[in-house]
């Protein structure tokens, strides 16, 4: 038999029924005692009469957070007692007649009634199944789920596949640092956790798949913010025979098709377009809150295009007074008339690219681009910021190669699903709509990680711990 | 505008429309050229009349795997000339009047009109862009795709969420060995790669979302075989206030539902079920085929329940000569009527669990149980199977501790997907329905990982490769 959701409990009126939860509250008045019974979908309060005595003996015994299972009949609250609290089924009571603990608790290390964010992260964290009890992360998690769903409804629907993408990968040099892992069947040789499915979904694209989406795990090694983690997950797509404006509608039509599913409020439709040089002349920044109350639950969204392909700033070019970097993503394909200038290495700085950046509320929620196609030209990009023949070769030799055997023109994005859900939240931080997260220094305080290994495990993997 | 599928061309009859594709074959018939287009949907034939020289000339010089854009007017093919070969839009052809070539293409270093399995993997994996363009591959990965997204609707319309577990996790020595992180901010220490989100979900239901699911990556340092590799994934789910037969029933639903959507067809419903006596007995293997014809394409999938809860053998426990294993996870519990005997230490090698294993045609496809949540239980079967109160404590305090706190009686399962891909295409290898494969030594060809680390990555991540 299912489980009947506490939610649905006011529509069987007048009926016997089993219900299972957690003791949300407790209040013994001598006589009465109530109960307030906790599922994820909502609360009912139980009544136990002092006529069974041997049920009213175990609910005077019963603390919050018990797990228990009860039989009773749902009758109308009296006049007056109507509850109109949220998440309370509050017209109805449940008269219980038999009550089975299946679950004893301790007194919980923090209280689950409050919002929680004045609790240190490390207990919180130490304690996350407990934590996450609480009705805001309930809350955001479920959200989560939901409109993770609406965005794959959306791309099914448009025809695109779900396509995993390895963990186990290449570590390159260029972006952020890499998360490593010691192979132990080639001694000294590590793979890296991936920073984004870049490459292998250009790759799909090439292998002929044409629309690709993963809701895909994505490391970086790098110092944690509020808003960025070590580890963040992307809503990642590609399509095939694409431009620019085709990206950019289906990516918005999916934004607001999967926001507004969730009930979220999108201030400005179609999303406004700035180019790279009317924001930064406009509000100084690549991103911006275009609310004129940045406290209004609205979603501002905004596209952010034209940027230029490189600048004279960053750090990803190597030697020579003039370097120059990527502003985006060296995959990113100029726009078509100014290749001719890239390819002869003619006024650099003002070339400018095909990439669209999606921003909200002051935040950037998403980047992509149409890519690069054409194997002479992602060479080029290359030798501009700074490498060799023969480190391009090894590094991108794969991708050159590729574009060699029929690349179509292909284009996509990337959206951070952390932080869109913190915006549809009003959430300031990460650990507030991740289950579980690590704390701000990359430590997992409940399992306790990460740890030292065996001394086996190190000689497995062909490698020494340096001494301090 | 959106692009047209090829496999919809024949509703556009004597209309002009633009199509974008791969050449697949050129005829050359000296006046008319017959070019097959191929996209991801199917083929049409493309015919280039000598009357428009222009158009001619560019079609004379297209080979295999180029990618053009065309414009032209679809008509009935000419009495006679209809073509049934699968995939292709045999009724109708399009006569074109305009060719953009889009990318061109050298010849592919081996034939992608084969089934493929011909091919040395080494070579097959490093051009896996263009292996993916086999119809076969094509084929798998779109099946996975859709099997995928029945599951995800079915387990949504019964309430379940899906919610993501950390792939940053912990070492511990149990089960198989893990892959491991180095950690820049904590030197000497490392993450481990999860090897299943079993704890996690767990410690889900403690924190009451009742009904989770994730389709997960899981990674294992282990050897491989044709059908386990380094990574895979598992359809993962977890529910609370469940019994043994509930989940079953559920996981069953789930199954025949997503298979029969994508079309296979199975062999008998409802399962049937052995117990792991009956079918040592019967088939002398807790994993069997039913099928009378093992080349059928059926799936004859079975359950087998009441395993032993220990085994003697396997190499888990550690001292002791009498050592005693699980004989699956040592997280599922003991039948209710055999928890005192386990307290007591009384005739373990008779405990019964509640494990459940599901079948399909001689593979094991899922493993499951109704899990421990008494810490005293949990902490027993450690106790048994060799490990200190310290050890305990150590590796798995956090579970016990979750327990404490009021967690409902739950269950769950892991399906390999992988393997049912396998099993519903009848193919005998990871590398035929996985996107990008790893060698069976653990290599990318294509991407030549795992690869060295520059000094500067060893030096930050506080470890040093062990000379040979």
């Amino acid at each position: 038999m299912r489980k009947l959701n506490l939610s649905q409990v006011s529509q069987y009126l007048d009926k016997e029924v089993e219900l299972f939860g957690w003791i949300d509250v407790r209040r013994d008045h001598g006589k009465l005692i109530f109960l307030d019974l906790r599922d994820r979908s909502g609360k009912v309060q139980l009544v136990v009469a002092p006529s069974d005595k041997e049920t009213h003996a175990i609910a005077s015994g019963l603390r919050p957070e018990w797990v228990i299972k009860i039989t009773g009949i749902v009758a109308s609250r009296p006049e007056g007692m109507v509850n109109l609290k949220e998440g309370m089924s509050g017209k109805i009571e449940v008269k219980v007649s038999k009550i089975e603990v299946l679950s004893e608790a301790k007194t919980p290390p923090f209280a689950l009634d409050s919002d929680g964010r004045e609790i240190d992260e490390e207990i919180r964290l130490k304690y996350r199944y407990l934590d996450l009890r609480r009705a805001r992360l309930q809350k955001n998690l479920i959200l989560r789920s939901e409109f993770l769903k609406h965005i794959r409804d959306f791309l099914y629907n448009k025809d695109f596949l779900e396509i995993e993408t390895p963990m186990l990968t290449k570590s390159t040099p260029e972006g952020s640092r890499d998360f490593v892992v010691p192979s132990r069947l080639h001694s000294g040789k590590f793979y890296a956790l991936p920073q984004s499915p870049q490459q292998y979904k250009q790759l799909l694209m090439v292998a002929g798949f044409e629309r690709y989406f993963q809701i895909a795990r994505a490391m970086r090694d790098e110092d944690t913010r509020a808003d960025r983690g070590l580890e963040h997950t992307q809503i990642d797509l590609e399509m095939s025979f694409v431009e620019q404006k085709d990206v950019m509608s289906l990516v918005e039509e999916m934004v607001i098709f999967a926001s507004e599913k969730i009930g979220q409020k999108i201030m400005q439709k179609p999303f406004p377009i700035f180019t790279y040089d009317e924001a930064m002349e406009k509000f100084k920044a690549d991103k911006f809150d275009l609310r004129a109350d940045k406290d209004s639950k609205e979603l501002a969204f905004a596209w952010v295009v034209d940027f230029p392909v490189f600048s004279a700033e960053g750090g990803s070019a190597s030697g020579g007074e003039k370097a120059l970097t990527y502003s985006h993503n060296p995959f990113t394909a100029p726009k078509a008339d100014h290749v001719e200038n890239l390819l002869l290495g003619k006024n650099l700085e003002l070339l400018t690219s095909l990439q669209y950046d999606l921003v909200c509320n002051g935040h950037e929620v998403g980047g992509g681009g149409i890519r690069i196609n054409k194997p002479e030209v992602l060479e080029k990009v290359f030798e501009i910021l700074g490498h060799s023949k023969e480190e391009i070769r090894e590094k991108f030799g794969h991708m050159l190669d590729a574009f060699e055997y029929g690349a179509p023109p292909h284009g996509g994005i990337a959206l951070g699903l952390d932080r869109l859900i913190m915006m549809f939240q009003g959430e300031e931080a990460l650990r507030e709509v991740v289950a579980f997260p690590l704390t701000g220094d990359g430590r997992d305080p409940m399992m306790d990680s990460p740890s030292t290994l065996t001394k086996k495990q190190l000689e497995e993997l062909h490698i020494k711990v340096e001494e301090k």
